[in-house]
């Protein structure tokens, strides 16, 4: 058996999601379909970082196994076959029984959010639109207080099927940048890398966080919802077309 | 009379360019309908760069006067009831008589050239897919040949209305950005000023540069073409969906 590992990057608004389902469009379903056109027999991925519907993916990482020596320019290959909103940005031969989803040391999120009085016709789909006040010591100050371990409860929905609420925040940081042309406002970066993420937890921080970030809560009481606080005590949970998983650390 | 100015963002992929025409999809037809109802009367732009289909902008000017004060925050009215690919970035009185045309001393476009072996999801519709050789040295030599008076009559269709083709070219470079993720490649933008354009003028010059980037042309050839040769000595016309009207200078 050869372990392959596939690096890829899509655009999550055609997709229902990563995970294969019945009668949805699905990042998995149309690359498992790729494969299909050109590997000998169907093969079976799995995946760093399994990504909700309308969730976009810079770095993603899959891996399968097969029982042949994949054919060469496989990545090139499965690109000729695959929609444009995906693409397989490398294809290679991992360590023997390598498992994307397994080996994986780290993962890094970052959500984009558009902070301006105006809404931009080129962020349409790729960031959360914001015209409200982003105060950047503020955000500054949440993305510090994340780093470390902490309960994440608060963070995820109250019926996902996770067993442990802790998570390890390897590094937190908002990042500014200018918009092209004339445009006011800036391209508002939050960059997140954690040994595993719970369900929607990158959304609800992001959503709970601008809050703080517009006034309407405290770095304190942002604080104190990293100790196991229920989810009703977070934020809302910020839309998924703002949110890339940005690559896997292995 | 009032003499109003407009700064407008819009992507062009949904439009018939700039210029009203019946029966299509255009940036003047959607704006002067959204005016118009919030107006008391119709009103008819003038229009710093008149944009072709598919071109977007990041910093278009148009203008018009109205009889009667115009309403406060008409940014936001006409932004209210404007297409989402269309955006008023700012709306302001002007000094009487502005025309947005006539009184541009230069305009700024971009080129987003896409340099990657593998097409990004997130570029489509954005920017030139260009998995050829793009050497960095030959496409800087080009910009460069390009400052100052030239005859750029190789670089506009035979058929246009042009009667003059000589443009002054105040700055003319090459930029290129890492891509986000593990995606290879660079997106390279091709930055030019000039006192005006022709048409097409922009994307036949990075048609043709990607030729000498590529090794199919040589930078001398390229300067060759700058005194005023015919059409056909040039290279293609790249695809609009590359091309942004960045800025106009006042």
């Amino acid at each position: 058996m050869t372990s392959i590992r596939l690096t890829l990057a899509y655009h999550g608004g055609g997709f229902a999601g990563w995970a294969a389902q019945p009668g949805l469009r699905t990042v998995q379903g149309e690359l498992e379909a790729a494969l299909a056109r050109i590997l000998p027999e169907p093969v079976s991925l799995t995946v760093a970082g399994r990504t909700d519907a309308g969730v976009h993916a810079w770095g993603q990482v899959a891996s399968f196994e097969c029982a042949a020596e994949p054919p060469d320019r496989l990545a090139e290959r499965v690109n000729a076959v695959a929609p444009p909103d995906l693409s397989v940005l490398r294809a290679e031969e991992a360590p023997a029984g390598f498992d994307a989803r397994r080996d994986a040391r780290s993962r890094v999120y970052c959500y984009w959010v558009l902070a301006s009085p105006v809404r931009s016709p080129f962020e349409e789909g790729r960031a959360l639109w914001w015209p409200h006040p982003a105060d950047a010591d503020e955000l500054e100050a949440c993305a510090g207080a994340l780093v470390g371990t902490h309960d994440f409860t608060a963070f995820t929905p109250t019926e996902s099927e996770h067993v442990r609420f802790g998570r390890d925040v390897i590094t937190a940081e908002w990042r500014r940048h200018p918009l092209a042309g004339p445009m006011p406002g800036e391209l508002v970066e939050f960059w997140i890398e954690a040994d595993a993420f719970m369900r929607h937890m990158v959304r609800v921080l992001v959503g709970t966080m601008l809050e703080v970030g517009g006034g309407r809560r405290t770095v304190a009481e942002f604080e104190r919802l990293l100790g196991g606080a229920p989810r009703e005590a977070a934020g809302p949970t910020a839309p998924p077309h703002g949110l890339y998983l940005a690559s896997v650390r292995y």
